[in-house]
């Protein structure tokens, strides 16, 4: 009871660009005692996500504070309760919460964790595949997409949190599934394990026209449903190749965000029209409601090993985990395991 | 019975550019007498159509033949049955077609025409109201932008054939119509007539961020549907102005269609993903099962008067009609009365 002793990571600099190792440190913490209404967990699993670098700018202003240096990260994480002062936990209870990643120990207000059940899931699992990263993929292709079987989907970006879901989903609904991901070895995980019959590097395509050739090899009876993450000339070379009444599901358009001013759009929308095609965007929270429905589908298939992802193994390895987000190196929703699942 | 002598517009020349006057020639025709499968009818109403350009370039094949200078020129036409070789029709029949329009008397194949009612309708409705642009601007309306009474629809090409049914369709639906148009005197048309809160011409403003700025102020609630006819700095201007959960129709991209090159898209499509909006395009084709739905709805309204646009008086007064399609002089769907309803 009281304070606990742990490790943490913590920033020395902020980064100037790419960030590095050796920015990173690990160092002594020491989680307080809680106080009303707080709660002391272990950590299991932690999260690393692409929004954390957004953090390491304290010159910019954004919706989420910025680290500071003389403060452990924080993050996402899974934890197991040691001590609670919040009237919903209790000792050995699992939680979930985005407050107290990237340390051994952690003490933070209860309003913002859930119970998670080992029972339901593999507990990392509560950070992605059941998590919001689970629910964008699950959402985009039953709430958007709608495919039926024999159908083909083209997944972009995916080897990430979300594009690996919905190829593994899409391929498990009996879907045709083209991937583009930017490695030879992501694009051979794909094909092995991650649910694509194709994988494509796009390094390998100099633009929209390449692509459109190779997703049109790839795809030899069209593309009927497009989960777009990344935008430009993938968007483009799906817009060449799809059906009439295709749908596109407009999740993410990674490859714009770190623009300095916005790039055009695909000169062909006018394929949208001539296909009677639907172009759909969305942003995860429209779909919160049916997080229910979204978990009864995708915890099962969970649990019988049908959805595979990736872990890291340590504490230690959090900044590799966070610094292969940026060198393309994760496959699937990057986690990190901290602590044994029961202690 | 028999052959029949009327008159006919032919064209003397095709055009290098832009069409004039010059090129059209009025001239003795004779509808020959129908064989088995044909029927020979008097012209009451013809249509004049953007298409009808197309097929003044004989250079270029197309899905539908081009013109020949040695016969009357062709197209959409409401007449009545003088004689009948084909089941389906009788003489004093109403009946409308894509094929015999441009001439007093035409002798076509039964198998293109269908019977028409003036009981139903005004008969020039089934050109363009009750027609395939009415069709259009229907489905749009009602299977995809799927509008709530108080919301705010902009429509562009909003004086066009398809667009000034959008906006009077909109307004009697209970929405705030913005539409958009290539001049002054359409603007106030759009006002007076054509079902808008407040008409915007297009041409007074340089750039998207311009009209931008005018499409905000006249939707203070933003833009909940889009009707799109025209692409350019008209969709990106909606983008920026579009609600949460907006839907855009992609039912004409006209702004494009002379391009040599294609142009490219909009630079904020990230808005349709920021406010989960959809886009969805279409060709009237594919709601033609809707029909009987959609005359059901709108044939009252025409009935009632509720329904407003122009119409041209007399065959020679065609090739104008036919060229204010592209000077932007026309309201609404343009026909051209060729002779009295009852002979």
């Amino acid at each position: 009871m009281g304070a606990r002793k742990g490790r943490a990571i913590f920033l020395k600099a902020f980064p100037a660009g790419m960030p590095t190792a050796d920015l990173f440190e690990i160092r002594n913490y020491e989680a307080p005692s809680p106080k009303d209404g707080e709660v002391q967990f272990r950590a299991v699993w932690m999260s690393v996500d692409p929004y954390m670098r957004g953090r390491m700018r304290p010159d910019i202003k954004s919706y989420i504070p910025a680290f500071t240096l003389d403060k452990a990260l924080d993050g996402g994480v899974v934890g197991q309760v040691l001590e609670s002062r919040h009237p919903n936990f209790s000792p050995g209870d699992y939680v979930v919460g985005f407050e107290g990643g990237w340390r051994d120990y952690a003490t933070v207000s209860g309003g913002g964790l859930q119970k998670v059940f080992p029972a339901l899931a593999p507990l990392s699992a509560f950070l992605g595949v059941l998590g919001m990263p689970g629910l964008t993929a699950w959402s985009g292709l039953t709430q958007i997409l709608k495919p039926q079987a024999g159908e083909t989907l083209f997944v972009s970006g995916a080897a990430g949190a979300v594009g690996s879901l919905v190829c593994q989903l899409g391929k498990l609904r009996g879907l045709r599934v083209i991937g583009s991901a930017g490695s030879a070895e992501k694009c051979a995980w794909l094909e092995k394990d991650g649910g694509c019959d194709v994988a494509l590097n796009y390094k390998n395509y100099r633009d929209a026209s390449a692509l459109t050739k190779a997703l049109a090899e790839a795809a030899p009876r069209g593309v009927d449903c497009y989960f777009e993450n990344v935008g430009g000339m993938h968007l483009e070379a799906a817009l060449n190749c799809i059906n009439q009444r295709a749908r596109i599901a407009l999740c993410g358009l990674i490859s714009m965000y770190n623009d300095t001013e916005l790039a055009p759009g695909p000169s062909n929308l006018v394929n949208l029209l001539a296909r009677s095609a639907l172009m759909q965007g969305f942003i995860v929270s429209i779909y919160i409601p049916l997080a229910g429905e979204f978990a009864g589908e995708v915890a099962p298939l969970l649990a019988q090993g049908k959805i595979k992802f990736r872990v890291y193994d340590g504490l230690e390895k959090a900044p590799e985990a966070f610094l292969g987000l940026f060198k393309g190196e994760n496959f699937g929703k990057a986690v990190v395991r901290v602590g044994p699942d029961e202690a």
